[in-house]
């Protein structure tokens, strides 16, 4: 099983898979800390042999790699998969993902992105025309797929020197995988989707912009779920990843330099007291407001001063207090007041 | 490092480290998958010198211990956890979490459940009393804890020939904790929570019994975090663990008992075609409907026939269709279908 497991992950990963975090051997169990969704995804289609099915999920991966924070690189970090799997008409779950991924987009406000779509084919295409022989098409495109991080010439060097091509056809390879825009379709094949340069939110000022390298991708693997299944069946797949840290990456370096606040809790309601002795009277109210759905907090204090408890909906931004006194109880009401503008109403 | 990180686990989880998943050595880092949220809720706490916080975090922890699936026990498993750290004043967050913990069993309408509150200052004085050495409080604790699993002759024996207790100590503690109900309130320190025998749920025909153990426990960590701090400054904490997979085992084993369907997916109506060429407009609508927050599906067919169409609604439980044909889409409206009753109306 151990060959078995490391062919799969080859096979997959290439030489990613050296990313991988293995675990001790734990009494005869291979272990190893999760690299991306995917894997696990088909592994769970192929054993329970579904053929058919559609989900997302969000959960953390793991890579020995180097990190980089401030670009929202990290060895523990969050990825938030989308996949359909399945025998379906071409055309239509892939431009599905594609507007998921749109539409998430759009939706966090990122200002303008691009999202850049290829077909591997193209690529291996280009491989061929250059005389790259087809045994190294893969780690070629390992090698091809760090253009975004690195110059040409050292990914000329590694074409070279570590992958062993002939100067000619990693001369040649370059000539194609420089083009941009108009003169060629061809990207790097791991950059299916790449965030733009600039960050320009229509409407608002011109930011700082952010480079975080790409914020998602995707594609299909059409062969993965049947290297898991003992009878080799074939379940084609399609999905995209959302990297949820290198969104945060952007997010929090705009909201820095614009100064913004933003909120870290959703309460809605203070449940306060203007004196001593009132704590029954906190709980009973706030006990209502949570069977209500309404979300309410209180200060774990016994006796707090009220002027403490409006300072603390200023600090964290709640935007209600509901005071009761004992004029309050005795009249039945609550004193609802507007945090901002100081305004009470009894109700 | 090693030598504080494995006090201080040994510390928190007495015997049961051992059922920590430990990693093999990665480049001189120390790792091991986590047993708990408590720990890294702490750890967290301390390393951003939090003082005050309040959260809840569903995510998986890792267990080498023997797997029970159908009473759900398992290796890898998600705990829920809901905790409030912070110098507060006494008895305000603590029934705070045991009334979250009602909220949440009896929504999910589990049936009759049992809360048990315990103080392990109780169950120390009775070992005092017993005479029992306070240098071995905590082992005779994880031994009477195992109580809800073994008989007390098992419990007896490994506190007399494993944890080195003399037979009279052993026997004095055993006259306590046997004791239930209105004689003694003295449980087993882990118990503070236990899921009751019979699942009734009221209404209803009485039910299969389900036997799972506690499903839910908590209680005071006060000393944990100061652990974590170079210079060992304390955060009192309080908080619950919700055990998910235990409480799906109920569900589960009474849904099959009662015959019960529960759909998997939340989709309120596939959008339909009654003869060929009209993806497109299939496309349109589930876009529209989409765009409005309303969860729609449709089938990833070129030409799928009505029927499958119709079929697919049964299968899944989705109550609705909506229809567009060339004549629907010439008079501008959409069919809508009532599945179960097969009404239709225009609109």
């Amino acid at each position: 099983p151990l060959a078995y497991l490391q062919e799969t992950l080859m096979g997959k990963y290439g030489e990613e898979a050296k990313l991988i975090y293995e675990l001790q051997d734990q009494g005869g169990e291979l272990l190893a800390l999760r690299y991306d969704l995917t894997v696990p995804f088909a592994r769970y289609l192929a054993m329970n042999k579904i053929t058919n099915m559609k989900r997302y999920h969000i959960a953390k991966v793991y890579r020995r790699d180097n990190p980089a924070t401030t670009r929202g690189r990290y060895r523990e970090f969050y990825q938030c998969d989308f996949d359909i799997a399945g025998q379906f008409d071409p055309m239509i779950p892939a431009p599905e993902c594609l507007k998921i991924v749109h539409e998430i987009l759009s939706d966090l406000q990122l200002g303008d992105f691009l999202i850049k779509v290829n077909d591997r084919r193209i690529l291996n295409g280009v491989f061929a025309v250059c005389g790259i022989p087809e045994s190294k098409f893969i780690t070629t495109c390992c090698t091809v797929d760090k253009l975004d991080k690195v110059p040409w010439e050292e990914v000329r060097s590694e074409m070279v020197g570590e992958k062993g091509l002939s100067p000619e056809a990693a001369d040649h390879v370059g000539e194609y995988v420089q083009l941009h825009g108009e003169h060629c379709g061809v990207e790097p094949l791991a950059l299916l989707f790449q965030e733009g340069l600039g960050m320009n939110v229509a409407g608002q000022a011109p930011e700082v912009p952010v480079r975080v390298g790409s914020v998602a991708g995707g594609g299909r693997y059409d062969g993965l779920v049947g290297m898991f299944d003992p009878k080799g069946r074939k379940v084609p797949c399609v999905g995209v990843s959302i990297g949820i840290e290198r969104i945060f990456s952007i997010l929090e370096q705009r909201m820095k330099a614009s100064g913004e606040k933003v909120r870290t809790t959703e309460t809605q309601v203070l449940v306060a007291t203007p004196h001593k002795h009132l704590l029954a009277a906190r709980l009973k109210l706030i006990s209502e407001l949570w069977g209500a759905g309404i979300k309410a907090e209180m200060l774990y204090k016994k006796d707090p001063k009220l002027l403490k408890q409006l300072q603390y909906c200023e600090d964290t931004g709640i935007p209600l207090a509901a005071i009761v006194g004992e004029q309050e109880l005795t009249d039945g009401v609550v004193k609802l007041r507007d945090v901002a503008t100081r305004k009470e109403v009894r109700m």
